[in-house]
Formats: structure tokens, C-alpha cells, sequence
């Protein structure tokens, strides 16, 4: 997990972990939307790259892998008796999002890159986690770090492989707008949020 | 299996199965397209009906199986190789489509009648193909038909369960537009395709 914290410019705030005891329903329920739009973004590879055959066999087994996840969030939820309810978009997907371009091959490069990020925060956020949390729900929370590593590296690998250049530049700027969107007040508490404010 | 044979109002036509095995790759192209758009509805429908917490669990679970048949799918594709191509999407998944009432709780009975009625018509299209295939792909699709008899039971119990009314009514008519669509001539051949002409 070391390499995932040396990855990322910045660890999770320690305002964003002091926040989490308040928001337990908030942080499930976005955690099954975020693995639901973990599985969606590799169905939506899917349907756009048939000409990368390595990348469907990969992306169709690391969505059903979230989809498990989905699972057993949901079965979480049940058993602490909490709702699933809509809950409004994270600004951090969003901010992601905007910053890849949108012709290709840089548009797959940028998603694949999007998708490592994403998993690697999602993993350092796993395992701060356990500061703050139940026995029962860090033990969870452990126990998907291992598959979100595998995820960063199944991304990444590939970004690296379908790019006509180096990666470097293009993962420099896109972590610094991460660090950017998680160490700035965010207005609503969420799975991947700023810090509360 | 005669379950699924008298649920449905027409066998697979002759004609079809004749054009098999001068389609085979795009047999299985389309197939392969199928599954992933069977997962898609899926989880599109977790997105949707997030106060279904019984719904959610069984399509999450739905769409996994849907993405393991599509990675068989490619690995099969792959051991002939046949090449992923784009294909135009079938007149039949658009024509039932159509057939959807847009207003809830309509709308996901009308959707889930919709996923009962395909996964019946792929259950039964399967066992047909036995007669013209090769043992390999034959015994694949034997293989294959067993679960979608499941989401074929999934579907439809649920529609009944979310009804206000009974489904009979609404079924017999959905019914009746998926026999024309399969007995009548279709301009192009795909795995739910009509009489090609």
C-alpha cells in the first residue's frame, strides 16, 4: 500500500476522517453509488473500445468485482438498518471528469488514468479509515483494499500501454487536481469530498 | 425448459436457424453485445430503483452472471478468431423497447417483463441452436441456458411483485409484439433477429 500513498500528492485530511463518525449513512451509501459507478464506467469501455480485446476481458472482470462490492455494501447497509436514499453526485467524479479530453486515443488514456486515480484514493481512503471506524466496518474496508490496488495497477498498466507518449505529464497534472479537489472545503460530505466545510 | 417454450408464442423460426452457419461470427458478436447490454440494463436499473433494496441485490448479481457469459463469449471469439467489429443494433431489443410505458410503476413493470420476455427468447434460442452447431459451441450454449432461465424467473416474479395490477394482460401483449418481431422478415441477421429475408 505503499505505493498507492506515494502515488497520491496528498494523504486524506484528517478533517474529512474526523467528519466520518457523523456521516456513517452518507459514507455506505455513496461508497455502493461509487462501486455501482465503478462497474458503469467499465461497462461504458465496454460498449466504446470492442477493438481492445485484453482491455474488455480485464475492465468486464474488474466490474463484476465492484459489483460484488456493490453487494456487500448493500448487505452492510441492511444489517446497520440504513435506507438507501439518492444522494446528490460527488464534486470529486465530476472534477475528474472535465479535465479528460475527448478524442482519442486521448480520451481512453485519459479515463484509464481517471480510473487509477480513483481507485488509488479509494484504496488510501480504505485503510485510513480504521482510525475511525467500527471493528466490523474497517475489517470490511480492509478486506476490498486489496482488490481496488489491483484495479490502480490494471488501469494505469494500460493507460501507459495505449498512449502514444509517456504518461508523466498527463498523470502530474491530473494528480495535482486531485490533490487539489481533496484537500479544498468541500460543501457535501461524501466518500471521495474535500474537507468539510 | 417447457416452461420457457410455452411461455413464448412462437418456436425460433426454420428460416433462422438456417442462416446460422453462414453468420456465426456475427452470431456470436451479437451475442457477445447482448450480454453486455443485459448487464447494462441491469445496472442501470440499480441506478434507477434504489428503494428496491430486494431488486438491487438480485440485479447486481444478474449482471455479474451477464458479464461472465460475456468474457465466455470473447474467449470462444477469440479461440476462432473472429474479430470484435461494431454491429448494428437489432430491430428486436429497439422494438420492444418502444413497447415500455414511460411513467412509474409502469415503467419498471413494463422493464422487467421486458428482461423476462428476452431472457425467455435467448433460453430457447439457445437450446434451438443445438441442431446446427458444432459440438464445442453447442455444448457452450447448452451451458449458458440454464441461468438465463433463472433471469428469465427473476424478472417476471419481480414484475408481478411490483404490479399494481396482474401482469397477465400487459404480458399477453408484450408477448404477441415479441412473436411478430421474430416471425416476421428482418433485413438484418442478429442473435434475436426475425426471418431473414
Amino acid at each position: 500500500m505503499q505505493e498507492i500513498e506515494r502515488f497520491l500528492r496528498c494523504p486524506t485530511p484528517e478533517a474529512w476522517l474526523a467528519a466520518v463518525p457523523d456521516h456513517l449513512d452518507v459514507l455506505l451509501i455513496d461508497h455502493a453509488n461509487c462501486e455501482k459507478k465503478a462497474a458503469g464506467t467499465a461497462l461504458s469501455l465496454l460498449y466504446r473500445y470492442v477493438d481492445h480485446p485484453q482491455l474488455l476481458m480485464r475492465l468486464s472482470k474488474l466490474a463484476r468485482e465492484e459489483l460484488r462490492h456493490f453487494e456487500q455494501v448493500l448487505s452492510v447497509m441492511r444489517k446497520r438498518a440504513i435506507e438507501y436514499r439518492h444522494l446528490s453526485a460527488s464534486r470529486y467524479a465530476g472534477g475528474l471528469r472535465d479535465w479528460g479530453r475527448t478524442h482519442e486515443p486521448a480520451r481512453l488514456v485519459d479515463v484509464l488514468l481517471i480510473g487509477a486515480v480513483v481507485e488509488a484514493r479509494s484504496c488510501e481512503r480504505f485503510l485510513r479509515l480504521q482510525s475511525v471506524l467500527d471493528d466490523e466496518l474497517a475489517e470490511f474496508y480492509r478486506g476490498l483494499c486489496e482488490s481496488e490496488a489491483r484495479h490502480f495497477r490494471i488501469y494505469l498498466d494500460y493507460a501507459a500501454e495505449v498512449s502514444p507518449e509517456p504518461i508523466d505529464e498527463r498523470l502530474a497534472s491530473l494528480l495535482a487536481l486531485e490533490a487539489s479537489l481533496i484537500e479544498s472545503a468541500d460543501d457535501a460530505f461524501r466518500f471521495h469530498s474535500g474537507v468539510p466545510g
